[in-house]
């Protein structure tokens, strides 16, 4: 008997019959005798409609105004999952964000859970009830409704998790775990068992959107354990946890890709401290986020810089610098877009030093040209042409031996 | 200067393009120097939908649960008119039922206002700012959202007038008034300027449909002035108001009338009480709403009772009565459909005791059968044929001066 947390995603519940569905393994785990927090996001694509009206009447609609409005989406949700598990037999009560005691900060769009008041929650557990809390919301200390921002329902399941001091939180999703590699890109990508905090932190952040960084985050530092897993499919998920308790460590847990990126070169900057501290505070302030960073030797006492954007945001970086020519004193700069990231990532690699080489030789055996390179103590990043992106990730999942089925490992090493 | 609440139900705020147009009317009254409280309900069809869903799910759904559920729909209203205001440069604060202080007994589904904590509204109204507070809703003792059930919206702005001690409380709507009779039944009804508390909720309980009679019996409890004006025109609406400030009492104010009767006579009951005690307190438990009562000497000490009903509650309560046939002990129940009911209000009635008798004369000059009548102080309802209810209207519209235009009126007795 235990305390489980529940988390199901818009596609999970997004239509009547996936409620039920959804109430129905709710009601088992019940069964199973733990009691069962469960949160919910908005109903598919119904986040979607309530923005397009927003946009309807105003091009930037107030962050205020969208919270109260957004946060409309997971109400109807955990009012139509109460009644199914109710339908069920399943004593259940629906609370929102405020009922549920999540105290947020006041910034509106984004706002980080400050607290969470369990009382409410406790009480109700007590009398029996599973609890579906709404995902992605929360109040303000001035008594407003706040949203969490992107992945927020996933953060609110976790953190629900740490508060309660629950034994487990469980993500369910459209897809059945965590694999080597986007299975789209693929095909031989594995479901791992387990993966640790540390490692998938990385994976979310390259962008395995299975997870969001700030879920991995929270769970990490409570040390809750996280188990991802389908909704719609019965076979065990994985389960992401802390690398002391996971059964065996490797060199490399999964290769992830990201196929949206831009390379900007700023060619001839001087080479003081203070021109390189103003153009990346330049490019801050316009809110653009910058990934990898090499610099290089020019001539004359100047350097050559060269970092990474998101493509979209390529445009403006250039335009941003460009603005500031005669402040930053550099002689031109280059962009390059059609580009895309393959990382590598695995806690292992801290003391096996051969990963960053096999990873080089892999890519270039295969002509593949790298143009950048990021490494961090459990991950090593290049940057590479987009469109030798399907074949990098495969070369890659091969070569560190990701290609073999978990169970069968120990045959293999 | 003063302190205006203003209440614009589905209709005015069913799209996007009447949600700016409701924003501009507000952004006006503001301008005049006014503080403003607006109350909304939800959009349109938007009530409809959520119910669809919840009985996709359940043919019962849980009140708790579907007040959860139907909140939403004020929710997403409050917050796009805020937006819709911003827009216009008019500062806005949305609020929620429990937000706004709201505060109600327990029974979901039709919960009364015990309530209104308005310090939050007050603080923003300090703040200059035009607060938007969702209609129908508010939260219990134990923290749950609740709803008003029908008329609701009607009454939390009125609740809101009374609490914040507003000058007046204008209720915008798709029609231009309250008229002399409804306009599709008697093309020659007339926009009433005004009429008395005491006359507005016996139209209203008689079907006229412009107000809730609960948000009435509030306004009239706490002396707020009413106006209920069209959302989509600008012509001056119908001022509702204590009588003693009125300027003309008039024998009769206006025509109602209802399409939906039946009549069920109960022959040969024991005359003694506890029977006609007995037969009612049946009706009751078996929620049978029952109207007008009349009753008649039979033979032997028993009595005839005939009474009226909804006319979708007939047949339900023949059956109630059947049912208890040997502990009533009546002879023979007879029912009769197809019946209207047509009335005539007005405050003058008292001191005017003609009224009646030319209600009846004009009824039976027209060749028309009153099978029922019942009297107030400021009403007289007589039950006839339905397919006459139509002729019945206009011939007491016309016989008791309502077809002439009020300013005219001064010329004309």
């Amino acid at each position: 008997m235990g305390l489980v947390v529940q988390k199901f995603g818009g596609t999970s519940v997004g239509s009547v019959e996936r409620i039920k569905k959804v109430a129905e393994r709710i009601a088992r785990t019940q069964a199973e005798g733990h009691q069962v927090v469960v949160t919910v996001s908005a109903m598919g694509k119904a986040t979607d409609e309530l923005v397009a009206l927003a946009t309807d009447i105003s091009d930037a609609p107030p962050k205020r105004e969208m919270d109260v409005l957004l946060t409309t989406g997971e109400q109807v949700s955990i009012a139509l999952l109460s009644m199914a598990l109710m339908e069920l037999g399943v004593k259940a009560c629906p609370m929102t964000g405020w009922q549920a005691g999540i105290q947020t900060d006041s910034i509106h769009g984004k706002a980080k859970i400050e607290h969470i008041d369990t009382a409410h929650i406790q009480k109700a557990l007590n009398r029996g009830e599973v609890v579906v809390v709404a995902g992605f919301q929360g109040v303000s200390p001035e008594g407003a409704i706040t949203t969490l921002g992107r992945g927020g329902s996933d953060t609110t399941a976790v953190a629900l998790a740490a508060a309660l001091n629950a034994d487990c939180c469980e993500i369910y999703t459209d897809v059945t775990g965590v694999f080597t590699a986007d299975p789209r890109m693929a095909p031989k990508a594995q479901k791992l068992q387990e993966i640790s905090f540390e490692e998938m932190l990385e994976l979310a952040n390259l962008g395995a959107g299975v997870l969001h960084p700030r879920s991995v985050e929270c769970a990490m530092t409570h040390r809750v354990p996280l188990v991802v897993r389908s909704s719609f499919e019965n076979e065990e998920g994985t389960w992401v946890k802390e690398a002391e308790q996971m059964e065996e460590e490797r060199q490399v847990r999964g290769v992830a890709h990201d196929l949206e990126v831009a390379r900007i070169k700023v060619m001839g900057l001087p080479n003081r401290s203070e021109h390189l501290t103003l153009l990346f505070n330049k490019l801050a302030n316009a809110q653009i986020n910058v990934d990898m960073i090499v610099t290089s030797e020019h001539e004359d006492e100047r350097i050559n810089v060269a970092f990474s954007v998101h493509q979209d945001e390529c445009e403006q970086a250039c335009e941003e610098i460009q603005s500031n020519r005669d402040e930053l004193g550099y002689l031109n700069v280059i962009s390059e877009t059609g580009l895309a990231k393959v990382s590598a990532v695995g806690a292992g690699m801290v003391s096996h030093p051969g990963v960053a080489a096999r990873m080089f030789t892999t890519l270039s055996q295969s002509g593949i040209h790298i143009k950048m390179i990021s490494t961090s103590e459990i991950k090593i990043s290049c940057v590479i042409p987009q469109e030798k992106a399907t074949q990098a990730v495969q070369e890659l999942h091969t070569a560190f031996g990701l290609d073999v089925k978990t169970d069968e490992l120990a045959t293999v090493r």
